[in-house]
């Protein structure tokens, strides 16, 4: 099974697919806990070159191409493999966030998307947690963070608002895979409804 | 007017780009004397992720996206807007490269090289010049330069022989754009041939 967390930064995906993670271990299941982009040595590295540095660094299409290498690598690399070994993957982030990010708020890129994903990566998570949460609190959060990683909050708080129109779009567009969690709650509230979500879905 | 120089490592591709771009520039013509992968400071940054290392690093496939986001940023950062202002772009190495070092060599992907460019990239040269070159002498001409730069040399010399039947074919397949100089001479008499080549074609 592969499952993948979803929402803009800052909204508490990191900290969900850790409890998560350890739910699954503790109930004798063997999981693999990775990320995007990154999850990989070579992706790694790339991850640099995408989260770090002034907002104009890339342009949208150099990015997707950018995330699309990562993400190939990752796959090959790591999560294929785990998945091939009846492992559950769980990744904090994946395809959807290069949807949003790159193909809806950054123009209309969406296409260009598709076709790269269609032809260069394919795999669909099983189950997409997206983890939904007011963007200024969001925002906050993610910049206080100070991790150097903050390329994408600096777009600013009207592109965070933009991150999550898209999110709730993408999980009307495909319902039976994404799945909305409202991030506005204590942590070990809203990871108590992930784990009984994805205990569901695995039983 | 972009010219583009090809063909395998060690052939003599750099020291006559910058032959041309001198012979061009005594003639009072602007140029832009360029390379790939890199040519622009993002560009020149995925360059170290694709030529140093170990020949595993990548796969084929993670290549070609990182070959291809390299380009793109080459294109929109240096290539294009020295073309709209005039000026003549010499680059040492383009997208033949990648058709011939990923796309024929490395497996059957030729389409999956194609497709990408004509997405990502669609800009072609106005004159390609392919040094062809006794892929033995090549390769040890490459490593001798101990540039740390090698990992694609590192494939072996079968490699370095498929890669010039490679770019043989390549310049079979477009006779209008790709022109085949005899590598196997002095470095001023392979220039001289260049020059007079290129100031017909300007002419």
């Amino acid at each position: 099974m592969f499952i993948t967390f979803e929402g803009i930064d800052g909204s508490g995906k990191s900290t969900q697919s850790r409890l998560l993670a350890g739910h699954l271990e503790a109930a004798g299941r063997q999981v693999v806990l990775t990320r995007e982009p990154g999850g990989s040595p070579g992706a790694e590295e790339i991850r640099k070159l995408l989260v770090e540095g002034a907002t104009d660094r890339w342009s949208a299409e150099t990015e997707i191409l950018l995330f699309t290498a990562a993400r190939r690598d990752h796959l090959e690399k790591r999560i294929l493999p785990a998945l091939q070994d009846g492992q559950i993957v769980i990744s904090d982030r994946f395809a959807d966030s290069t949807r949003v990010y790159q193909g809806a708020t950054r123009g209309e890129r969406r296409a260009m998307v598709d076709s790269l994903h269609a032809q260069m990566i394919g795999t669909e998570p099983d189950l997409t947690l997206i983890i939904d949460m007011d963007p200024d609190a969001a925002l906050e959060r993610g910049l206080a963070r100070g991790s150097g990683e903050d390329r994408f909050e600096e777009f600013g708080a009207e592109f965070q608002h933009r991150l999550r129109a898209g999110f709730l779009a993408l999980a009307e567009e495909e319902p039976a895979r994404c799945m909305i969690i409202n991030g506005n709650r204590p942590a070990d509230e809203v990871g108590a409804e992930v784990q009984a979500l994805v205990l569901s879905r695995l039983a």
